[in-house]
């Protein structure tokens, strides 16, 4: 009884994993305190981005260790992962802010190797980065850097036109394509191989030995998402980072209040990554990723948006992997071996800092 | 000579002081990595905020120790200075984005001390926060948290008119307050009293005693920029964070290209912070402060300015304190007993981690 009231009056590793303690704490000890003000996507929606008087605006923290890894490093992953908060709502990201906290002692040659790798996916993704603030703590007081982008964006010039092919099968919610959009029937696509982001990084940090075959998937998503607005009929878009597709399946179902089925036999993931899950006893669907994405769209219009997505080398193993669905509230995974289980949201993450 | 090397290559506190060493990190290590983007104030203007396809945006990183102090906390010092940095360019600040690093084992009651320092903070100043990110450090790899608070904002009601009031005496060359808009015989305005912030943090700190007299001067500006702009004839503004009020007028200087005296003796210096700068060895100019506004008004208008702001709390103690001038390109103090000294911008910061 002390050690569990302990535990509840402190900040543990599991509050920023993205799952459910990180939205308990979110739901119970942050967002109470903040005033609410009407907005088009308010903070109380708790989506990849926030919208206000049509400017979208989303921010993240990255904290991940080591600060290079196979496929990756920091200065990418916070690039890549505050645009394809913006792109995943159906926007156009327009510009980046970049905070750094350094600490004291940091070599300047890996100051510039972050940078160099931010200012290669700045003109990738062109977005620039028009603001930001450099602080130092002393040695000791953070370890390494901590980079923060935020990142502000405008409607796509495709969602209008996306929405539309959407409403002509069903009826629409959302002008913005948030969590509260599914309904009946919409079918969901994953547009690749999951479980690779957070799997390179344990396994380098750790020494595991699947760093040679597993790299993380980091990757801006803004071209694969203007490629499927274009043909239209999607209703939703999430970027399934910490807690993996098990907490994007689980926000969908319950901001939207349908269930979801999916088929374990369909949702794509590559053989290294199954075979270090099943030696590290993860499940790859609660690991984080950071350059895949996962719609939903009308079912009339998902084959054609599967299509355009294979297109893609970022979504060229894209997989329908199930529905929505009125006849449950949950998500239901229908395993391999033909049986039904509750995929629930993971409680904490299995990797820490991965992001 | 290889304590010289060590030296350069490696990040130090006064990297991180807002001072001439914060400038050279960023213009030799950061911003030369970052591709450029038109945009109407873009990141190379280093100013307080960006302007992008009309929105203003900007971003900090705040790093404080102690999370309290006399006068404020993390909280309140995240939300003012950033709505600050938005204000300062002439604009209306509409929302914010909060991301929050904390450090494992941090006591929820903390936490909720600063939600709470930063729900008052977002009422008062009715800029809401729409969008966070929460992420976990492993204890002892960040000394409590740390918050990044991004904003964006729109051009004033009040800009235009303010300029055009302005743009009657003399041709005004920015359509935001800017820091390169300053031009020969422009009036400089101080609000208040300057070094409370980091005298208060410092005295508190080391238990100097002057804690007492001296609290933290955190307060949102945009009530006093609002009746400023109102009256018109502004053509910049900043809030002396960090560097001070030296680092202030050295960048309006360098950036419009114009020499600025300053008169010491009318320089508001509460009597206390005198005392504590006289005992510490710190020139109050370049203490940071976190609530006092610095304008540059066209000389028709700047005793109307004045007047104006003395009828506001925050601005009663206002005094102009010296001009813009052709005649030499420098930030030249006139001292108390007559002399001339070329005021320099800061190297470093006295004061590390006020903000």
């Amino acid at each position: 009884m002390p050690l569990m009231l302990r535990k509840m009056k402190r900040v543990t590793m599991g509050h920023g994993a993205g799952g459910e303690m990180m939205h308990e704490l979110v739901a119970k000890h942050i967002a109470p305190f903040l005033p609410s003000f009407p907005a088009e996507v308010p903070l109380t929606s708790f989506d990849d981005s926030a919208v206000v008087d049509g400017i979208v605006f989303t921010t993240d923290a990255h904290t991940v260790t080591p600060l290079f890894f196979p496929g990756g490093d920091i200065g990418s992953l916070a690039v890549c992962g505050t645009v394809n908060d913006i792109a995943v709502l159906g926007a156009r990201p327009m510009a980046m802010s970049c905070a750094m906290v350094l600490e004291e002692g940091l070599e300047i040659e890996i100051l510039e190797r972050v940078m160099r790798s931010i200012g290669e996916y700045s003109a990738k993704t062109r977005v620039p980065v028009v603001t930001g603030d450099t602080k130092v703590m002393e040695r000791g007081a953070i370890d390494k850097m901590v980079i923060t982008t935020s990142a502000i964006g405008r409607r796509s010039d495709h969602l209008d036109g996306n929405l539309e092919v959407a409403s002509k099968h069903r009826r629409v919610v959302s002008r913005w394509l948030t969590d509260d959009n599914l309904a009946d029937g919409d079918e969901v696509i994953v547009s690749g191989n999951l479980g690779e982001h957070g799997v390179a990084l344990l396994s380098f940090r750790e020494g595991y030995g699947f760093e040679s075959e597993v790299r993380s998937d980091i990757a801006p998503l803004t071209g694969l998402i203007d490629d499927i607005l274009r043909i239209g009929g999607a209703v939703s878009m999430k970027d399934p980072t910490r807690g993996g597709l098990a907490n994007t399946l689980n926000e969908w179902s319950s901001k939207s209040r349908v269930g979801i089925e999916v088929n374990e036999i369909e949702i794509p993931v590559s053989q290294p990554v199954r075979n270090a899950c099943e030696l590290l006893g993860l499940d790859p669907l609660t690991i984080g990723n950071e350059g895949k994405l996962v719609v939903a769209v009308v079912p009339q219009m998902a084959e054609r948006v599967l299509e355009e997505m294979r297109k893609s080398p970022l979504g060229k193993d894209a997989r329908i992997i199930g529905r929505a669905t009125s006849r449950f509230n949950r998500v239901i995974l229908r395993t391999e071996v033909g049986g039904r289980r509750i995929l629930e949201p993971p409680v904490g993450d299995p990797v820490p800092r991965i992001c």
